[in-house]
């Protein structure tokens, strides 16, 4: 049970861990911070949180533990601006989509707290955003990735690891390059993939932003397989131009590895190879039957 | 009302056309040609056809309408076994995903019958295959697109269109080439990419087929947006290694095209250029939310 906890950034992923905590009886007292006044009345009355913090100074006082749940980009910040008021034992986590920028941040803004300072990633994607979406179901048989730095105490990792699972997540720990690896294959490529496919397709023909579709527009013919392969490209694009340069370098890696396998398989339609074609597909269908059953 | 209808190749796409319009009352009797017998035993039993042919010969005699709905590579011998058999009013139409390969099987294969023949495609893709997954609901609400010859004779392309409005299918007619780059860009490149990402992302690390995921496995990270933006990788690679042959061409243009947004996106991660990446990323949500709103 922690008595106090502080949460910088009440929307639907400082929202739903503030409710899953409240409802596993994890925690005592929710104090939020947030810049919309509106955000931080809603995270109230949906019983998010307790209180609404008038300064950090006193939001900070004898805090057990503050998550950091704003946007990636703004993470250096809020630790530049909590780190005078820290006290030495609070411990500090955040629930940003990449690691090594957070770490990076935290050797230039927490260097006194490195101790007490736990790096960690539910990852539960979701198109919505702000506190009305939060739910203390969300991370439920999500995956949770802590990335400790080799600062991190074991105490500290335990803590915030009870946290997570109290909100039924899978709790695993890696490094933080490795973190942003594996995000960058299974999460960040395929954001931008979509949202490039998105821009291709309706590019083709120009229109007013609430025209009718016309009747040789490709869109028109865009089907279910579409809508799914797009859902992503509706996501945030502040959040995804954050991610996407907080992870360059693992994305421009993956983007690369992607390049080539597009222009293999371009080969192959220019020399009608119809057996390797058939290879790509199967190995992929496969890849992915094994994946969703071994997910089950 | 017809009073024959001949399916050859009683899968989804042909086992719904009968079983929407014996529902739509529109046929009288509906011959079925398929290679297995098992599967036509099953059409049979679920009412989707009333008899098995013995021989195209007896199959072909006196039909009203004749749809060709078995694999896209297939058509062209199909067009060549029908050819001997067919009488001079009865239409010929196709279900196949591509149309130019299509149009040019029937100028080798059915010349004498262009009057007659309809080529048709409808766009309601679905991973699910056979006549157990067949519905009379299957094209409701459906693109159906039309690309008649110039020897097409327009009441063939009437006695067409009303089968598939029966069918509940919105009906368009445009040139194969037309359709081909539309369907290239919203079905068959995004079909590709899917592919591709389920392999790049699998192939990080080998596994035996039925080994459980290890802790560094990136598809244990995957979550929700990944499973929707694969889904059509888990569709036929046969059907699709025909799909993308035969459209070589469209496919491979938007295919470059892809590569030079891919391109000029990591380009943009080189130079850290947030302004630009928020615009790719805010003009493909801003794409998709009209499509959304124009669809509806």
């Amino acid at each position: 049970m922690i008595n106090k906890l502080v949460i910088i950034g009440v929307g639907l992923i400082g929202g739903s861990f503030a409710l899953a905590l409240r409802k596993a009886d994890k925690v005592k007292h929710i104090v939020g911070v947030g810049r919309s006044r509106e955000n931080m009345q809603r995270a109230l009355k949906r019983g998010a949180i307790d209180e609404i913090a008038d300064d950090l100074s006193s939001a900070l006082k004898q805090a057990d533990v503050v998550l950091l749940a704003a946007p990636v980009g703004q993470i250096g910040g809020i630790m530049a601006q909590i780190s005078p008021y820290l006290e030495p034992d609070t411990i500090v986590t955040d629930a940003g989509s990449t690691k090594q920028d957070v770490v990076a941040a935290a050797h230039s803004h927490l260097a006194g707290h490195l101790k007490n300072f736990v790096p960690a990633h539910p990852v539960a994607g979701a198109e919505l955003s702000g506190v009305s979406a939060a739910d203390a179901g969300l991370y439920q048989g999500k995956n949770l990735v802590l990335t400790p730095l080799k600062e991190t105490s074991a105490e500290a990792v335990r803590r915030v690891t009870e946290l997570w699972q109290a909100c039924g997540a899978r709790v695993s720990e890696m490094n933080a390059a490795q973190h942003d690896a594996i995000l960058a294959a299974v999460s960040h490529l395929p954001h931008v993939l979509a949202f490039l496919l998105m821009n291709q397709v309706s590019s083709s023909t120009e229109h007013d932003s609430n025209e009718p579709l016309r009747a040789d527009d490709p869109l028109r013919f865009a089907g279910s397989g579409f809508r799914d392969f797009t859902r992503i490209a509706g996501s945030s694009p502040e959040m995804w131009r954050d991610i996407c340069l907080a992870n360059r370098e693992a994305l421009s890696w993956q983007i690369d590895a992607y390049q080539k396998e597009l222009t293999a398989l371009r080969e192959m339609l220019a020399r009608d190879d119809s057996e390797a074609l058939e290879r790509v597909f199967t190995s992929a269908r496969e890849a992915r039957r094994r994946w969703l059953e071994n997910k089950s």
